[in-house]
């Protein structure tokens, strides 16, 4: 539908859809960057969503029935802002539009999580939005299931361009969706054939209808710009038992200049472009200005949803007492107390009973004891369910015939799953852990940066965690993986040495409510390090002293997980020879670091020998061997400077030279002995 | 077609096929881990694939226009270790699948490149073999372009498991190959139904044909253990002018009493097991044994190829000569003399002229220059062509049309991306490189880590390198991605600080055989910092001193990339104020490491205070400020300690301290002063 014709038969939508146009950009010229050419592009698909069909409240944005909208194709923020700034959300102001792409402002080149309400999820890398969706639904099915439609009924609404359906991630997320009949999923495929090279058709070829239909979706093709037809759509999609796709055929940078160029895809600065598109869209208003009526109309969009919103309320007081209390506590990420007791008396048995378990086993041990406390944890494998040890007999399995169930069977798609998770843990009331093997982190590192940068728990299972996995050898060892994620800000590594230790990183993972937590979990056997039990959660303090030395101390052994167990010996070897050492176990550098400087002398003070035993590369922790009063003529490192090879576990161990002998000759270059 | 049926009517095929199977069933069970029942599943296509269609001469498996045979399915590695050692591979001996998973042998858990002639590229992690095939193609049609079909024209098989096609990169490599017609290019899906949870259905329900077709593939769905189908199929996929994809209906571990289960897909080393399954093949002989009837049909397949490899290298040797030696050196990964004169002048008239650009500008202006004596370079972009500033004029586009274009719209797949060039650099004869943010390295890293492993120079050229790209905020911002490439083993991380290092940058890039290249390259305008030309490539030594002390040498900065100029504004600032400054440049940390103690000494002697400034995470720089004999009382950082926001760049340089005056602060700090 081309301009002259919407503004003849559209008229109302016509203005409303202009105000987010010519919102765009005002607010890219003054940034002088950004993306116009989508929000301009986009504009009466989102008019129409917004006016017709989302369930949400601008004064009550965190209403957990809310629909979602999720702008998957998040270069296009200006689209998002402007939706928010004109349905009356009160943090988005016209100063904050003003202020696009601007230190301090709300208002970020891409959608930030956090930064202002309405936004669902951090987007930009292409993609993840889309992938979050999956997730998003999945845990509306889950919620629904528990809690009742009455009170969890909603809908998720993506806006996905090109690139998110090019980029691998976004086959995960389909054919997940696809297997798992989500259908209050609806994603809105910008088509508009551009892309920053040129056209769409210089890189793919690809009929996106088709290809979700394989997979199992329902699919409509619309004229993007017709307000009629993107309503017909929606309400089909809404009616659909199927995950819905619409291609709405649009022109990116509609009416300006640079309509259906790559040109158009960017920021669009020239004045004389803006002010020719502006005579096109007959606006004639200055800069940020948004005339009365307008605003009027779209001010009725943001009030729809009031009297939705107290009906719901009412629904859910109506709940039962303690129902309220669960879904309350669950989307505030308050842990129950109890989980508290439960892991102290976990820890208790275990150090009396010194079981010798993987620490994969370890963390099933303890969800086993958790899962059951904690209603509201969705957990996951991408396919190695028995290897990851992540599921535990109440979990039940989720399908489309069993909502209630809490256990994802993800397929192979570490990606996906992690984004998918993500979006759980964003649509609030679960608390998501998903399990592959470590090596895969390089997978699933999209997501779990933005776990971090979202400040949300998300929980990444990673066991085979070094080369201690054996002999699917180097394709499969991860060597620089915990480096890599100990480099990511906000991220807790945990790399526990036993079950009790595994049992304390699961309390901090579950707990805490702005950061994510990779558990780097082993495949062998390793003994209980933590013979005498402590109610305190040691782990949580990041490292502590697991034995002193009872010689004149003169070395420090420091390892984590699998290592702990070297290190001891180690010890056990020089004490023998008269030589005092002190072995800390750290299973997470992170929490260690947040420790106060008191605390980090006491643990690690100045003078002895210190090597560091990991088998992994030693990037990360030059900082507590040479750094933190360290000496670099008295350190030393034992761990792998390469990748790994193929053959068993104590082979490779053996080879590498991660042993107790290597240790102690280590330790005693360094001491001259 | 059942295992009765398939002895009955095709004995001798039944009996080359039961070969592979029982191989893998003695190696797997000898090393008491392995995956049978992919080998097992699969051994029919292979055999016939082997017997009636791949060309390859085993006695010369180098063999350039041998077609190429890659198992994405890479878990099943007894598949194609069985293969090379029935066709005569010399390196694989039976002693080698006597150990198969052990140290120090040649078969892998996973197929390694490098192990043994014949892999074509290391696999496993999955997904990438079936990406990686997809430059294979490419490389192939290039190669063909170049140097005509009668030396170059090889097919490229692939075997695919579910993994593979639920792997997001599939997507990626799938439309990519779709769209640029590679109808050399045939892949086998193992459709057996089963992934390690359980039956594939419980996670997808794609319909792959249609997913295929959707992509611009040729189908054909067949049963995959009748030999004459497969035949039939595979001739059929070679005349079809598109890539095709063949669904082979398959039974994992066929025959045993785990066919069709998860169980089936692990190891199989139940000694009943085995032997009932021996009896159902109809084979009596001993473990690792071969009857000398089917040895000698698998040795007359080995032969098949030789007078074919005679018949070429006649052609090959009929090529002008000129063209043979390109062939030859391109192979060789010998850049040619030429280059090394062409960067020294670049280089020196940078140094006179002195312009300020981005390092991604300063990359193009070596580009320029280079790509001309290099025509086996091929570029490209994930949909970023002109922020990466990846393409030259000289080089073309790559389409169906123009198979000598060497230049690339790969576009929004950075992981596809990758692994195509992976399999473009194992292929031969060309040396691809690519460009994305460098934040998208996220997207990439399986196949980036997979270049480092197999020891191929795949170039990354990852352009956007810290927060100085501003506005687009932090999920475009890399701060951990310098970190996370560092602690990668075998990966030369270059962050030039301008145009002359940028150029040397390319020159260790371009002429490495071994080694993948990150370049870490900036959006915004850089000063030259290399005034006085010197011939010698310093950024090949990884750090040296670009400015010594004028005063007394109090401190040493070191700082990569963009920095570099902060770090002479603030040697600048220290001077003035009669402390002495040495900058040392570090444009690479892995070569500086690879120097020897005496070069390192004598630009990082112990003494001076020493403070490290790069905009992103401190992680990989304690080895420098406090290693290295550098003392923790006397080192500082000036860098990020999370995650980046959006704002201008100066902006955000400013508000996160990235500055000359920080520095100085820092540096007086540490001195007391």
């Amino acid at each position: 539908m081309d301009i002259a014709t919407l503004r003849k038969e559209h008229p109302e939508h016509w203005n409303k859809a202009a105000a987010i146009r010519v919102l765009t950009l005002d607010a890219v010229a003054a940034a002088n960057s950004g993306h116009s050419g989508m929000p301009m592009g986009m504009a009466d698909v989102a008019t129409v969503l917004f006016e017709k069909h989302l369930k949400f409240d601008p004064k009550n944005p965190q209403w957990p029935d809310r629909d979602r909208f999720i702008l998957s194709a998040g270069h296009g923020s200006m689209l998002l802002y402007s939706l928010l700034h004109l349905t009356g959300y009160a943090d988005m102001t016209i100063d904050q539009i003003k202020n696009f792409r601007q230190w301090g402002a709300i208002t970020a080149g891409h959608p930030e999580f956090g930064h202002a309400t309405g936004i669902e999820t951090t987007t930009g890398p292409l993609g993840q939005g889309l992938a979050n969706s999956v997730g998003f639904a999945m845990a509306e099915e889950i919620q629904r299931a528990h809690y009742g439609k009455k009170v969890v009924d909603h809908y998720t609404y993506v806006i996905a361009g090109d690139g998110c359906l090019m980029e691998g991630v976004s086959h995960e997320a389909i054919a997940l969706a696809g297997r798992q009949e989500l259908s209050k999923l609806i994603v809105f495929w910008d088509n508009n054939g551009i892309t920053i090279d040129g056209k769409v058709e210089i890189s793919d070829r690809t009929n996106q209808p088709m290809r979700f239909e394989a997979s199992g979706w329902h699919v409509q093709e619309i004229d993007g710009h017709d307000p009629v037809a993107i309503d017909a759509a929606i309400a089909a999609a809404k009616k659909s038992d199927k995950p819905s796709m619409i291609a709405c055929a649009t022109h990116i940078a509609l009416g300006s200049s640079a309509q259906d160029t790559s040109k158009g895809h960017g920021a669009l600065t020239d004045a004389t472009l803006i002010a020719d598109t502006r005579k096109v869209y007959g606006w004639d208003h200055a800069p940020f200005v948004i005339p009365v009526d307008v605003q009027a109309g779209w001010a009725a969009i943001g009030a729809r949803g009031a009297s939705e919103f107290t009906e719901w309320t009412a629904r859910f007081e109506a709940l039962p007492g303690g129902k309220q209390s669960d879904f309350t506590r669950a989307y505030a990420l308050d842990a129950p107390q109890k989980i508290s007791a439960a892991v102290k008396a976990l820890k208790k048995k275990i150090s009396e009973e010194q079981p010798k378990v993987a620490t994969r086993k370890s963390s099933e041990m303890t969800l086993e004891v958790l899962n059951p406390l904690l209603p509201e944890t969705v957990g996951g494998s991408a396919d190695l369910t028995g290897s990851n040890n992540t599921k535990t007999p109440d979990l039940g399995v989720f399908t489309p015939e069993d909502r209630k169930g809490r256990y994802v069977y993800y397929g192979i798609r570490e990606h996906g799953m992690c984004s998918a998770m993500n979006g759980m843990a964003l649509h609030g009331g679960v608390r998501p852990y998903g399990g592959t093997f470590m090596c895969f982190t390089d997978y699933a590192r999209p997501a779990m940066r933005l776990a971090a940068l979202m400040k949300i728990p998300t929980v990444f299972v990673m066991t085979h965690d070094s080369i201690g996995l054996g002999e699917d050898g180097p394709t499969h060892q991860p060597v620089e993986h915990l480096a890599i994620s100990r480099a990511t800000p906000n991220t807790y590594v945990f790399r526990p040495a036993d079950t009790v230790e595994t049992a304390e990183a699961w309390e901090v993972a579950l707990t805490v409510k702005d950061t994510p937590s990779v558990m780097a979990l082993s495949r062998q056997n390793l003994p209980t390090v933590r013979l005498e039990h402590k109610n305190k959660n040691l782990t949580a303090l990041g490292a502590y002293v697991l034995r002193d030395a009872t010689a004149k101390r003169e070395a420090i052994l420091m390892a984590t997980g699998s290592e702990v167990e070297i290190a001891l010996k180690a010890a056990d070897m020089l004490e023998a020879e008269g030589i005092g050492v002190r072995v800390v176990s750290m299973p997470c550098m992170e929490l260690f670091e947040a420790q106060d400087d008191a605390y980090r002398k006491r643990i690690l003070p100045g003078g002895p020998v210190r090597v560091a035993i990991e088998a992994g590369v030693q990037m990360g922790w030059d900082k507590w061997l040479t750094g933190e009063r360290g000496k670099s003529t008295k350190a030393g490192f034992v761990g792998m400077t390469g990748f790994g090879a193929s053959a068993p576990a104590p082979t490779l161990y053996e080879k590498f030279g991660i042993t107790a002998e290597e240790t102690v000759k280590k330790v005693k270059e360094l001491l001259g002995k």
